[in-house]
């Protein structure tokens, strides 16, 4: 069976954004490959190196994210970075094999770095963490990486220092590991920015009650032109209309294009429609929410130890493989 | 007993210049303090990526440098850097907490770049080296670090690291680790270049022949500007003389200074003084060859084997320190 590695880095809990970007390809995977799940708390230290101790609970809200959108854990491995030690050793082996240059261009590092205001001020993980996300990647030599679009431009990277390897070494020791990019290529943040983000507070989390879906989407950004219900609005690129498409099921179709219709027509109000949004986004966190219950504190730590042990093996052989080389 | 940590990167074989820059300070202090000596070969890919199988080779030959100048295996833990898998953790970590511009404006980093003429062209695997060091040094919470003069830049780098996560850690994890720097500042090379190096072909390597150090004596760099053995010539600066004050004893001290005064009233002639200096490097060298036969691949192999499980117990354990601030 062939190996997909995925995961999140726990910088906060995980919202509907993760949902379409990656979650549910990960549920419609789980049976057709071996998933390996990374929490890469070390990763997260980028953004969260003044209170470390936050990582803790995002690592275990996150790993609940998961499994509440119905991830398998008989199925799939989770792990934390943090446990595996062997992916600390790979990158920094492989880190002499990527120039400084070139990591500097990586376009998502750049995007960051404007996106963030960062400007000259971030941190020399913050340059290495998409070699530490290769490691994560090649220790498993997983073939399948379901990422979000913005990730593309670090599997790029990680497809170079595979294939150094490979050269050096004369054999092929990694595969060539491929993007899989999900559904939606990105969902907007509730106030129509495209960028969802905990800092930006615009996003639905999974692990959101019916109340706060409700408040959330009432304020949900639509067409700032529209300023009566029967003036004629945009769906395109509307919040709204992206999210109903969305998470709407074939059942809700027929429904969504009516409204659509009216919309465009300015025979729906705003406050209809969002009702409407808001009742299938219930129905479908519903489940989410109830299997989050499913778990208990002891169960979790028991899926994170016996994912480490599992991958810990896997990582250890392909490091020692790249060791023989020079050790 | 305070730990010292010292070592060497294997990207060639060690030389008199080791010797008087760290070396003889390992020998003088081995009784007094608990000391690990690191063989660097992960680093080692900073400069030998391209032929990383030579770096196996050069690991046994710095091993055997260290253990033929007098370094008691059963006092002195010797480990290679690639078998203590908590060291790039704690890198990877330590990574996060420093910035990129601070990286870069480690004035030893930038006399490497324009020394070497690297412009831009470097890995970023070398902008990582010095937290590499960092990490190499703080695992085992060293106190006193003998290094070189070049060294300084990356000990403050280290301190830096240190007194950052004491800070947010709010307690005392790591020492504040001191440079011992040797005696001789720089030994320069037999032509006169004050860097002494393999690929300047300009060293006299502790395992060469007396054949060998006769033929590179005779043929060093002495004043350029006197061509007879009676013209007037300068010590001051002159290679020949500094190795003789670097590797004489006391007996040889009046021969030398008499020597000096000679030479600078054109009375004894360059070949005379070098043939001395020959005869005191190869007394000095004797010892040294013979002590390295004394030893057997398979000593070396369970030397390194040995230190290796010393020194993972004491990272595991400083890592674990480290780690519990976040995961």
């Amino acid at each position: 069976m062939k190996r997909i590695l995925t995961g999140d880095t726990p910088t906060g809990k995980l919202h509907l954004g993760h949902f379409v970007g990656t979650l549910e390809n990960r549920v419609k995977l789980q049976s057709e490959y071996e998933v390996f799940i990374i929490l890469a708390d070390t990763h997260a230290l980028t953004t969260l190196s003044e209170t470390p101790e936050k990582i803790k609970e995002y690592t275990k809200e996150v790993l609940l994210d998961n499994l509440s959108v119905g991830l398998d854990p008989k199925k799939i491995t989770f792990f934390k970075e943090s446990e595996i030690a062997e992916i600390y050793e790979l990158a920094s082996i492989f880190s002499m094999y990527v120039s400084h240059n070139r990591a500097l261009r990586n376009p998502t590092i750049k995007d960051e770095i404007s996106s963030k205001g960062l400007g000259d001020q971030f941190s020399l993980g913050f340059i290495n963490y998409p070699i530490l996300q290769a490691a994560d990647i090649l220790c498993v030599k997983a073939e399948l990486v379901p990422v979000g679009k913005d990730q593309e431009a670090h599997l790029e990277q990680t497809r170079e220092i595979a294939r150094t390897f490979n050269k050096i070494s004369n054999s092929e020791i990694f595969p060539d590991p491929k993007a899989l990019i999900g559904r939606v290529g990105k969902l907007p943040g509730t106030d129509g920015n495209p960028k969802m983000g905990k800092s930006l507070n615009n996003t639905i989390y999974l692990s959101d009650s019916t109340l706060e879906v409700e408040e959330k989407v009432m304020g949900m950004y639509t067409d700032p032109k529209r300023i009566h219900a029967n003036d004629p609005g945009t769906v395109e690129g509307n919040p709204v209309f992206i999210y109903l498409d969305a998470f709407g099921s074939d059942s809700h179709r027929k429904q969504i294009n009516k409204f659509k219709q009216q919309y465009e027509k300015g025979e729906v109000g705003d406050v209809e429609v969002k009702k409407y949004l808001t009742k299938i986004l219930n129905e479908f966190l519903e489940p989410i929410r109830k299997r989050r219950l499913d778990f208990k504190d002891s169960e979790l730590d028991l899926i994170l130890k016996e994912g480490a042990q599992k991958t810990r093996i896997i990582a250890a052989e392909t490091l020692s493989e790249l060791k023989s080389l020079f050790s």
